[in-house]
């Protein structure tokens, strides 16, 4: 059956690694370097850029771009715009008024360094040149690159869209913690930047409208937000700061709704492998091509971090 | 000679009140209804885009496609988009990490309603839902938008765009007072969003790349944009918070670096004189139809608010 895994031989450290290294060097050449004026935003736009991210929604879009046999580098500058949208999230996200993180991937937060002024300013400037560089991505048609803004304005806007979670989610707090409210903030606020990064690689690859590949893709996509939004909460709940990177248990802390918190913690890890069975099925017509895709989905689920 | 305002009938408060009921009920169109989920956001984007303002921008991308011939609808959603990043802008500027304003435009700031959370939310989500407008632009082609698109993301990045501006305005509290660096303040912080207001008008209305009339319209929105800056100056020194609608001398209390502050009251005023004949000089060759053009500048360097 296609929603059973496949043994596969995949070197996915490799991969993470070798794709790793092209999104740093596309990124690197997209963002301004710290010399130029005015530096100071420019240096806090890449303090956040470059903290060691795990660069899930590049990979995404890079893996998606070539289960559909476009394998060039076309699809690299929308990638890293995909890169620069989350990481304007997480520095905003941070900000005393918001979560008040002090500590983000084993480092001090945006706003902990160079001010709660300056890390506003580098959300604000990281959101906007994701939109240059899809403008200007070299390579694609006008039209993939009209359906790209597009695509990330959507999914990063305020109707099912990342900031629309995580206005329900500040909001959440507030209310009773039932399983609609709790899917309704995780497809907002981490599924639909995770979509579109999978969305985002099928455009590259000409897929734009409706069709069959773009469906099952985005298919794939929200298994796999899902999954790690519930591995997410889990991993909250579970892990050491060490581990994690950042302080654990500032979700029951918050009174955030959580996977854990509505459902407990078997069930939440229950509906996680479910989740990657069902983003392994929507990508089993892609065959090999999607081999990325499937090991990136076990990573995710998988993941201690 | 051309760079002599010429005298004109021109009904300006009347094309005011009439451009701004078309930007009113576009921008009530494109912003989701306060009812819209997750509502809270929609109130806040709305309070602060409904607060009164001038729709300086909006109305000068329309008087610039008009000086084309272009007088149709198609550059009404383009020209809310740019209202949309001014109001974000003025936002996130209000915020107490910022300027720490308490009134806007007669009215408490964003944050003294909503909080600082939904503030920053609320910014993020104008500039946002700004590039998704542009992008769904009816009635222009493709590479129009596209276009668009790229001059938005430049005008308000950090690079001679708006967020630059601000950024050395923040850094320019700790510096010495120059000619120069007032001038590169003021070019990103104000005057990139006000040139690219009237490019917006020309690429509406057909003109993309380098002709004469986006050059021409060019020269014209950066003289608007420096006398606009120097008489925002004079304001802030000789006005009383009921003209103002908000708080006047802030500039001098917060060290900021002004055009009195730099070349004395005098001298500013006459520099403003002479930016207004720069903008009729630049609109001359369009005679009759940049009419609007005219008395938008003749304002803009006679207001008193």
């Amino acid at each position: 059956m296609s929603a059973t895994p496949t043994p596969t031989q995949f070197d996915l450290s490799g991969y993470l690694a070798l794709q790793g290294e092209r999104v740093q060097a596309a990124l690197e050449r997209l963002i301004p370097a710290e010399t130029v004026e005015p530096a100071v935003i420019h240096r806090a736009m890449r303090y956040s850029l470059f903290a060691g991210g795990k660069r899930v929604r590049p990979i995404l879009a890079i893996a998606a771009a070539e289960a559909l046999g476009e394998t060039s580098d076309v699809v690299l500058a929308p990638a890293c715009a995909l890169e620069m949208v989350h990481t304007y999230s997480l520095i905003h996200d941070d900000l005393p008024a918001l979560d008040n993180d002090d500590l983000r991937r084993g480092r001090p937060t945006n706003h902990k360094v160079f001010g709660d002024a300056m890390a506003i300013l580098a959300g604000d400037a990281l959101s906007t040149i994701a939109f240059q560089v899809v403008a200007q991505a070299e390579g694609l048609s006008v039209e993939q690159r009209l359906a790209l803004v597009e695509e990330l304005s959507v999914a990063s806007g305020t109707v099912g869209g990342m900031i629309g979670g995580q206005v329900h989610d500040l909001e959440g707090e507030k209310q009773a913690p039932t399983a609609e409210l709790l899917h309704r903030i995780h497809r907002a606020k981490t599924g639909a930047l995770l979509r579109a990064s999978v969305r985002f690689g099928a455009i590259a690859a000409g897929k734009l409208a409706a069709s069959e590949e773009h469906a099952a893709l985005s298919r794939y996509g929200e298994a796999v937000g899902l999954a790690f939004q519930i591995v997410d909460d889990l991993l909250d709940i579970e892990s050491t700061p060490e581990q994690l990177g950042k302080t654990p248990g500032k979700d029951a802390a918050q009174h955030k709704i959580t996977f854990p918190a509505v459902y407990g913690v078997e069930a939440s890890r229950r509906m996680a492998g479910e989740q990657l069975q069902a983003a392994h099925a929507a990508v089993a017509p892609f065959g090999e091509r999607a081999a990325a895709l499937r090991a990136i989905a076990d990573l995710i689920v998988h993941r201690n971090s």
